[in-house]
């Protein structure tokens, strides 16, 4: 996961609601695309400017899905939250990227802040920020760039699948807080795939290369907890949301999504310990692999050090040594060197050091 | 415990409510098992098709309980969960076998997600989805496969032993997630004696092989836990159900199943426990080997190497040196060197590295 | 604690309810004593029967306390609690040895599910399960064998010291768990000695056989723990109990008992915190053990292998050696070898490592 | 962060209620700045004597922000605190600077406690207790010493910007704890920072002295959690005060705030993770390092051992060695030599030691 | 900390509320010092007898503090509570040393027990237990031995500084309270002093003493921990304390007691993960050290290693080993063995073992 450095010393010192955008500017222009439908029919629209976005927002009935790619530009947050009478807070969190995942209730709309996590081109975990305003019959989505996890709700709206178009804005919102949710799934899958990975190279031969892998592991496991855990809360206050503006249908689909989040939490536990697990299995590996290192050392130098001894002493120069000048002595020292060898050999294999 | 791959994946995008199969299908075709009783007779059916199950539920008024193993089609989990009017989130938690356990009540029904646990031939826990539906007089349980643990209960039923014919569905529901809980005991005792088996292969040689299967029993333990933990807030919820579903009298065996869940729980945190301190045990055992084989190195490498710097010194070539022309000479190194090798020895006595 | 082994796989399949001892049957026969008194007497039984003990219950008026010490004859457990109209699943859990400490309120008695904890012979901690039944003037207790820790309590009794004789069978029954809770000081007691012990062992001479010692001792503590935990809600819910069961008076008493359970669970926690840190300083003492003993190595190879590697220079074989024929190279090559020698005892003094 | 010393000791045996400072005196003089304002118009004043800051007190009917560095000087504080009927144990709040961050809620007004935190000249942490009165139209703020991270809030209302100037003392005062919060993700930020420039140079080179800077980070973070842990309370209970001492608009903003020390203490969990992680790379990698280590002592010992053995053996002086006369005896032991320097190498090859 | 034996064995089997004092005899005979204050005069009596206190608890109408040092004597305890119809409970806590800190409200008295922490002249800390009994206008104080810290308290009276003669005895109980807490301030500073001279220690030597302080530095902090920690409950009730015992104003007090409770608590944890934090911190020193020592070693053994085996070679007594005759052989082998000793060390140099 990119460690996204939340540009908070620029903020130091403003105004609480000054409108100013925290992240990286990741594409060029703000985009907008537009959902509009009812039971009866869906028309899919993608406004050029910021104009014809309010014009929409006027005169629309149906259920109003605006998404808008793009969120570094503050003058259209702005405009479009305002129309609505949003709060300066609330435009103040839409813009600030390191927001963590909440709920906020106001008198005439609800506000929801997510991580959307996905996978980049190498396999690494990506968040992404993600607000929702739910206003009245108006649903409008903010993301910081283009591309997201909600091309199934697209087409179930477009093709009329499923009960979604005989809902209102409330269920839009749920099932595409659903489509980042399940979308994590995916992300532990592929997180616990790769310690599963992680885990057979490490059975095989624990290299020091794979400890930074781990290491790296563990970080995007923390920071996927991070974005996923207030998640737990966000979902059970929404749940609660008042009638008015939540349908009691939907309510039941969100107590369903509330079970996902708990399960999502709780597979980001056991892939946390997992890693922990593997940690201890690495340093136990290592630690054993080093033993085996020094088991070979000790039997060696155990073995030939009192050989290289006793040929060290018959090396001796002294002009009276006896053995030297016995017949055999030769080979009776070999004999003992021999003896003492097979000795050791059978000391080690009692120790079972062999 | 055999990993199952949440097919998560191919449900992302799909509407809530889309019944799709997540598992692995485990048997051919799915298959029907039913019994009806009252407190008078009971009666054992095997139907061959759909129509029959269906025909039973409209006209039974006595206990009714279908068993279903399989559950990979998902046409005949719809046909019958529409019959007694199943919301379709219930139908979809009951396909997906990756659910964590959980109840839930509906207004006409409840419906209970277990982890059925087994041992396979391998001795090896397999973990199977378990889902019941009460609705009224009728009890649907779906099951992964054929096989379960539930023997006891239909011998009860068929020997008329107990009051289970004399108590409606509730009670039958009641024992059936009784025997699962039951059974969860069996397997904490496989797991207990597992643990057991393997500290006293520790205790005798802690080799490298123990590590593995160490890690492997922390693995299964942490699977356990992950299926049993949620089970304490479901039977705390069964307690609580509706008494128009609940009869006062089987509350009070639920009270005597949660008290059992917890104790299974606590179980399993002992066995982790137990683990955790096993394998302190191994990286102490291990720890201590390694010292024995330093010590032995140090002793060996101490006590030789001053005596092979004596014997090298003796074994150069100066063409004056005084003691190779001493009568005795020799003898006299010999006499150092046993010095050194006895005064090494007291030392390490000393030390107690002896 | 000899770790018994529940004989659930037995029970699994069988109705809930159903009367099996899952224990190890620890004498050969029941044996009851009986002891009835009100302020003014007090009578001590043995009851030959189970005849003369159920007429016993139907004729007193007195606080009657019923022992029986041995509970593996069903038939025994069944016929007294039938008597008094004890629930199915109440005498199923005091037959199943088990059992996690609880309390359970019916409506005409109360349960009391408790763990005994005593010493053996060999100085380790034995435990056996203990239940009560206070059914208006009269207690039942049921051991699993003869040999318990209320020697005290029937003193007072027979001797109408303290106020136990004014009271009825609640205090009776308050004044009986007050032994069991007494008691568990005691262990606490004999293992923090234990655990002292070790300690100074440990200090002196970090031998394998302690680490061994060591693991018995926080398995011995777990268990303990997992017997005790329980009682603090068990105490809880007991002083909570209904007026009409519990008279005010004792109340105050309870409030005292649950004082002193927590001051039990606060002891254990200090037991585990101390064999943890005792854990920590056997490794920390090891690992200084190992670091001495290469320290030693260190120094002996260090020192003597550039000596060794001297003196061999100076025993090859080459025609032209021209320090072998200088007068005083022997002499010199040993200043060389003593100059080598003190600059590395130097080198080591500096280290720090002498 | 500079340990401060609580004087303590010098307090203890005193009343409660006894002003005394308790900290290090940290300027000269105390300094007083004075800002009034309303809607329309600002003044900014700088008192000489206490006697003109309590004139202002009197006649101010705007909203009046008195801020007073140094408060060394127990008479300053008592003088002022009495004039608007503070409570003894608020006064020696004030004095005490070891405080717990808190919130206390009199009759008459609130006190806030803060830890203000700063970076010092040498990018160290540096903390300050900060406490604040609201009193009706005054706030008063009491600082250790001059130098604040107040700049941005006297600049809005000099300048007018924001709504600051249309609110009242109690918005105020929330946007003063918002500025010392949001200094908060500043510092944490230069902690981020160091813990992955730490990483970074301990994937490159584990010297022991990063251990130090580690040790010495984690000790910074534990401080920095001590000073902020409490302020989730405190701004919860802030949220809650009455709202004749809080206009239910500040509420949101203080909403707002909470958040934001969610995030605060969120952030600093996951510092404190990575410390520990780090921690254990560190180990690792040393642990990586002296296996290496032992690993080339290991080859090199386990290689030439032998052949110095055999070399030693054709350098004994016995009389009769046959070999010594061979021909080609030299090359032959040559040759045994090489081959086993080779079968060495393929042996640790094998091994993937090398 | 002395580690007293509770002598609870010798109360098992007792009856609840027998007075036996469980704790050391720690002086001869018990003494009596009592104050009796109102605001306007305060008087000092130290009485000789029992009866002489208790006509003192009959006759005063003002405030009456009793303190007792030495509570061995049962009989003086049972009279003078019996006197104020203190529960057999009660006395029996005020005999037991090994309390836990505890507030009991009773329908005529309420009943503090405490520990009083002090250092004893080797600077190690030693409790006490304290107990106290509030009834109407009297207070009694119950010490282990004589010599406590309330001369402040006793100081204020006498002299009449800050209001503690304007109010009543619920203010001096809190007063007392109040002193017993702002000493363990006093010892966490001396712990928190110890540390850091240990950690001073620890980063300039890591000798083995330092382990053993630190270990017992932990244990201290965990006795400690034991005896405040029921401390923040204790406060908590007290505040809630009914109105007719304790007065309104007094409740702000009580509530500033808490705040100190909190820090108190908090400032332990510090302590004691400060003390974690240098066990790592000692390990890593020690590990470290040990890697410095092997480097050694292993730079030593592989450079001499080869060299020694050239020598070896040509110590040789091969009759035909061509090399020993060349005119310059010598040379060429020390150019050789110069080689690999520079190339050796260049080796090194590369790896940063150098």
């Amino acid at each position: 996961m990119a460690r996204k450095r939340q540009k908070r010393k620029s903020k130091i010192g403003l105004a609480p609601g000054t409108l100013l955008f925290t992240g990286q500017q990741k594409m060029e222009k703000a985009e907008f695309s537009v959902l509009i439908y009812n039971e009866d029919q869906v028309q899919e629209i993608t406004p050029k400017n910021l104009e014809e976005v309010i014009h929409l927002i006027d005169t629309s009935k149906d259920t109003l899905w605006i998404n808008i790619d793009g969120i570094h530009d503050e003058s259209i947050i702005e405009n479009i939250c305002s129309k609505i009478l949003v709060h300066k807070l609330t435009m103040e969190d839409i813009l600030s990227v390191g927001q963590r995942p909440k709920i906020d209730e106001y008198e005439n709309y609800i506000h929801i802040v997510l991580k959307m996590l996905m996978l980049n081109k190498d396999d690494e975990v990506e968040d992404e920020q993600l607000s929702f305003i739910l206003h009245k019959n108006i649903l409008i989505s903010f993301q910081e760039k283009t591309g997201d996890v909600f091309e199934g709700v697209r087409k179930r709206i477009l093709e009329g699948k499923g009960f979604i178009r005989k809902r209102g804005s409330d269920y839009l919102l749920y099932a595409l807080v659903d489509s980042v949710v399940d979308h994590y799934f995916l992300i532990l899958e592929t997180l616990g795939e790769k310690i599963e990975t992680l885990e057979s190279e490490l059975l095989v031969n624990p290299v020091e290369s794979v400890l930074a892998k781990l290491h790296h592991l563990r970080r995007e496991t923390l920071d996927i907890r991070r974005s996923v855990y207030p998640l737990r809360e966000v979902i059970s206050k929404f749940e609660k949301i008042d009638e008015s503006i939540l349908h009691p249908d939907v309510r039941v689909f969100i107590r369903d999504l509330y079970d996902h989040t708990i399960q999502v939490i709780e597979t980001i536990e056991v892939l946390r310990e997992s890693a922990s697990g593997l940690l201890d299995l690495y340093m136990n590996s290592v630690s054993n692999k080093m033993n085996e290192i020094m088991k070979v050392l000790t039997i060696m130098a155990s073995i030939f050090i009192p050989l290289t001894f006793i040929a060290g002493v018959y090396g001796m120069n002294f002009q009276y040594m006896p053995e030297l000048e016995y017949r055999y002595g030769y080979f009776v020292v070999w004999g003992v060197m021999i003896l003492v060898f097979v000795g050791m050999l059978i000391y080690f294999k009692q120790k079972k050091w062999l």
